[in-house]
């Protein structure tokens, strides 16, 4: 018995791989067992499972082949994830299940672009829109932040070093009107000419190592403030590795490594 | 190709297992593999790795059949881990390995009797012995705590409440004259009669889930100050779930459940 497995990660946002292509090997993944196999003491351990199975198995109507089955860690349900479509794409590459370079995987966010470039993995992350100023508070300082929306809410706040921002052992207070759904803050330091470097606070989950959504929004507020021409690329480092966002006019492409670490079967006992 | 592994946790320290009984799968097990395994998000994640390997396959004189192989999760070798020890039994015996109820596991400090009594394991920890006090410090407070060794040095201070420690980012101040190389820290509340709940700073390692020789150093300060009789059993509360010490004159057995969550084969990509 058992399943098949992988894990992978992007920039340290890791996740758990179940291959079910027809859709007969997990056809009713639970809450339970994702939750369990992402535990990272009593399980697995991983930000999130992805489910790969073929549009069609999933009951959808797809111009794409694939689609990503993504669960967050809790094991509800999940839209998109940056950094996950690309170490989803890496494996349908790495097992020969896409011709690449370039290929399309269906999420519950619509079909997204991927393009493959030797290790690195670029994702066209669709639309976002900027808002105003509002002020963010660590317990080390208060900030202006700016809003910017890339399928979830940021509050993007330019410091001096990324360290000020303190420890983030605690969710950082915001405005609450502008942000009545919670937000992502960002804690951004210039490091040179169109590079960054960010830490990030994601509700629901403190500190992270990495955030897809979270390193578009870092690029976009630059872009903002520097008033940059639509099509540059901004390098964003990350706590767990190096992201590179172009932000186009109305749109943002995401582009890093994604590899996948271990695979084979497993057994779950619990 | 590829390998076999499981893994399972005690008290939520946990730990991936390779299976080498005749040590012809992992002769030469790496620092290099067991630090890329046991790192949460490039590898499965895991507080140490331990090989399962017959003591004659590990070129080891010993009375029991089977040597535990620890190694810690930055890729060095380990005398001894009193979580691990529980889990490898428990392993043992799922796979039926061992004749139970007691049995004795070789490790680099020594020959472990083991007793299996339904979910919960017991190990023989072996001597310990205890010093004086001295002064500990948080961000909170500054608290004398008690010296006391069971393999590795522990220094156990007495709070109202264990959240009293605070957030236990950094490291606490201690007496380097008392601990030149380092200590394990435990604040320790009372929440009743032979009742006990603690946190953890490991040295090296930060606040951590579990510590089994921390709980056995709680348990024996708690019998110096209540002046307890040989023999007495404490309930230790750890934040990774709730582990039993006997303190014997000259020796404690720690006692919990152990269980292993998945196991199968893996391929091992980087």
């Amino acid at each position: 018995m058992g399943f098949a497995w992988f894990k992978g990660h992007g920039t340290e946002n890791d996740f758990v791989l179940l291959p079910d292509h027809d859709g007969t090997a997990h056809p009713d993944l639970s809450a339970e067992l994702v939750a369990a196999l992402c535990h990272r003491r009593r399980g697995i351990g991983a930000d999130g499972v992805i489910r790969v199975v073929r549009s069609s198995a999933a009951g959808r109507s797809s111009p794409s082949e694939w689609f990503m089955d993504y669960r967050n860690a809790d094991g509800s349900l999940s839209q998109m994830c940056g950094n996950g479509i690309r170490v989803f794409a890496r494996h349908l590459v790495d097992q020969g299940l896409v011709e690449g370079p370039t290929f399309a995987v269906d999420t519950r966010d619509g079909v997204k672009e991927l393009t493959v470039s030797g290790d690195r993995i670029s994702v066209d992350m669709g639309p976002w829109h900027s808002g105003g100023l509002s002020a963010v508070s660590t317990e080390s300082g208060t900030w202006q932040a700016r809003e910017v929306h890339t399928g979830n809410p940021h509050a993007v706040a330019f410091v001096d070093r990324v360290a000020d921002a303190g420890l983030l052992t605690h969710e950082p207070q915001y405005d609450r009107g502008v942000y009545p759904e919670g937000v992502n803050i960002e804690f951004v330091e210039r490091r040179g000419e169109r590079h960054l470097a960010m830490r990030v606070h994601e509700r629901g989950s403190g500190e992270t190592r990495s955030c897809g959504t979270g390193a578009c929004a870092t690029a976009i507020a630059a872009s903002i403030a520097d008033r940059a021409e639509p099509g540059a690329t901004w390098r964003v480092d990350v706590p767990g590795g190096t992201l590179h966002v172009t932000v186009e006019a109305e749109r943002t492409v995401l582009t890093g490594p994604a590899e996948i670490v271990a695979g084979g079967t497993m057994e779950w006992y619990r």
